[in-house]
């Protein structure tokens, strides 16, 4: 048995890549504090029921569960931060007024979601709760994109689509609970021959409707052509007002916008706007969000909510190591003016490592001077090479 | 059913506190950098075997155990940090010098400590590995001395004890092991009457040095106590030369010492040198750490090892909050130039909050000024009372 084998899809973050991770993590928080939002930390285990804010078969499935020992109840492990966050906002804090929260955490999930994905992602994001306008999603937007910029992400692709379009074709054929969510999962892989298959009986309208959606992709001209082939509909005529006024917003802001109309998200949870940001080098979206106005139900206080949500181990890889300063070496001994010269080393910012023992792997530690006693004096010199 | 109610012992870190926390792991953290100290991130899931490294029934009764779905092996969710980093210095660093290594992380355990205790600490902590001197201890116990001064703690007090002492006692007495953990427990508890009876039966000289162990507390005469008290084996001897040596060197870096010769940590994994922190209006430790030269034995690759850890859970909850800078706010208005006035100032390290909707709560947010439009410009104005 070899003891130190991890799980698959499990491991550990290694010092070059934990320090990448740990200087995001601060970016990303730092950002969302100067936006206003405050920080929460929602525990790891929560009562099962609690972890999921609607009837969401999939965010379950993800979910290891747990006995608890003190109440003999069934606890799971969260795989999401996002219902936390919104229990928060509905019971702890209460408030009337807008409510902005951000949090930094690790989430699990039973099984990968793909091969290379780890069961274990460090979950960042930031929630705005108590408005239902549009500026309120142009913010979470605008929020996301300065956090993927400051992380140092380059050229930053934004696909916007809004969820309402599908629920209004599928409300107004009545689809029922497996065919809608068979629709919506074909809808999800863009699985065109399906998607015929599963709308060749429905009405005109609307099977013309499900079937558009996956080919209204790219620029601004893409809304022209979904008023074309999607029915008037009140819902879809406000759904693709929407999105409109959405790019026009961040057009302002300086930020590009492309559709996508048959992007549903997860399906956890949203309800309205959804988007997500790629960029080149990542093969999957480093960042998610949208509105789910409905998710304070269950814990009986629904109020608008969006918000959005990177995964640090993701982003992290790809991006260049943070700037480091190299470090000083000091002798093995206990000198009280030597003591004093390291502590105001350290008090400066500057990393001052004890020279322990005989193996001493200097370029592991990067230091580029030690300190040494010339004449009766501790002094900083340059490393001799 | 309530949805919002959490399980026992297990809670929400709410906006203050959070901001509370999250500003001491950052000073924990760099702190430990400074010192040389690599970030790691084990995971929160191991096989259940790779989480502890010696038998210990008490670390596994802590632990939650789930079923991996992909290897249908048991899984443990971890209860403390310091094993998974001995694994990794032990595999996957596997360095031949000193390794220096911090962490912070939550673990979750299957029971609280107290009654008040969470389930769900935050564990920051170092280890030293590669190096059994003296300094090595020393440099730890001054790490951990630095990161409560820096956290705020004022008065710290410092007791160190070593496990050489009662190990060498029982050795000698070849005690049994149900009778050995029963005096251990005993020890922890500085029960006497239940020591007294569980020693009666013992060797003058062992029965002697047992019962007096938890006796001998306080300042550095102590240390002549414990000669003239304990058996003169050669282990004893050592240990309270080291503990001499140890007291010494941290006289010069500032840091006075009492001890605690009946202190045995938690007995999880600690071999020699052991240490506890306590500070007025905490009831328990607020650091804790020792040796544990044994520890990687189970990976395969034992290496003399040393290091601390603190709750910062427990920590920050009396600690002054950090210091705040009052926002800015801003009105719900999207205009080219408003926009740069915004991005300008979060450049500048400021927080602008957007004011959307009617109801804000001015006080929640702290902010002192505000963005209005005076003459075609936008300028950032003293909110007025």
């Amino acid at each position: 048995m070899q003891h130190w084998i991890l799980p698959e899809n499990i491991s550990d973050v290694l010092p070059p890549e934990a320090r990448r991770i740990e200087f995001l993590r601060r970016k990303l928080l730092d950002c969302c504090s100067r936006f206003g939002y405050e920080l929460v930390m929602p525990p790891l285990l929560e009562y099962v029921e609690s972890l999921f804010t609607l009837e969401d078969a999939a965010l379950d499935l993800k979910t290891f569960k747990l006995t608890d020992q003190l109440s003999g109840r069934q606890m799971g492990l969260r795989a999401d931060i996002t219902p936390q966050v919104a229990r928060i906002d509905a019971h702890l804090l209460n408030r009337h007024g807008v409510t902005r929260l951000c949090y930094a955490g690790s989430i699990v999930n039973t099984r990968p979601d793909g091969i290379l994905s780890s069961r274990e992602p460090l979950q960042v994001g930031a929630e705005l709760y108590g408005h239902d306008g549009l500026t309120a999603d142009v913010e979470i937007i605008e929020l996301m994109h300065s956090c993927l910029k400051l992380a140092g992400v380059e050229s930053i692709h934004l696909d916007v689509g809004h969820i309402g379009l599908f629920l209004a074709l599928a409300d107004e054929a009545e689809l029922s609970g497996d065919l809608r969510q068979a629709i919506f999962n074909a809808m999800q892989k863009k699985n065109l021959p399906e998607l015929a298959t599963l709308t060749a009986h429905l009405p005109e309208t609307i099977r013309k409707g499900i079937t558009s959606l996956p080919q209204l992709y790219g620029g601004v001209g893409v809304l022209h052509d979904a008023a074309r082939l999607l029915p008037d509909f009140p819902q879809i005529r406000s759904a693709l007002s929407d999105l409109q006024l959405l790019s026009e917003a961040l057009q302002l802001l300086g930020i590009e916008v492309f559709f996508d109309l048959a992007e549903l998200r997860s399906g956890y949870y949203h309800t309205g706007l959804v988007f997500a940001a790629y960029a080149p080098g990542w093969s999957n979206a480093i960042a998610r969000g949208g509105r789910y106005d409905r998710v304070g139900e269950k814990f009986g206080r629904p109020r608008p909510a969006t918000g959005f949500s990177v995964d640090l181990k993701e982003l992290a890889w790809k991006l260049p190591p943070p700037p480091a300063r190299p470090a000083i070496l000091s002798p093995d001994c206990i000198d009280p003016a030597l003591i004093e010269l390291t502590r105001s080393l350290r008090a400066s910012g500057e990393t001052v490592v004890v020279k322990l023992g005989d193996v001493m792997d200097v370029d592991e530690l990067k230091a580029d001077r030690e300190i040494r006693q010339v004449a009766d004096k501790w002094i900083v010199v340059p490393i001799d090479v």
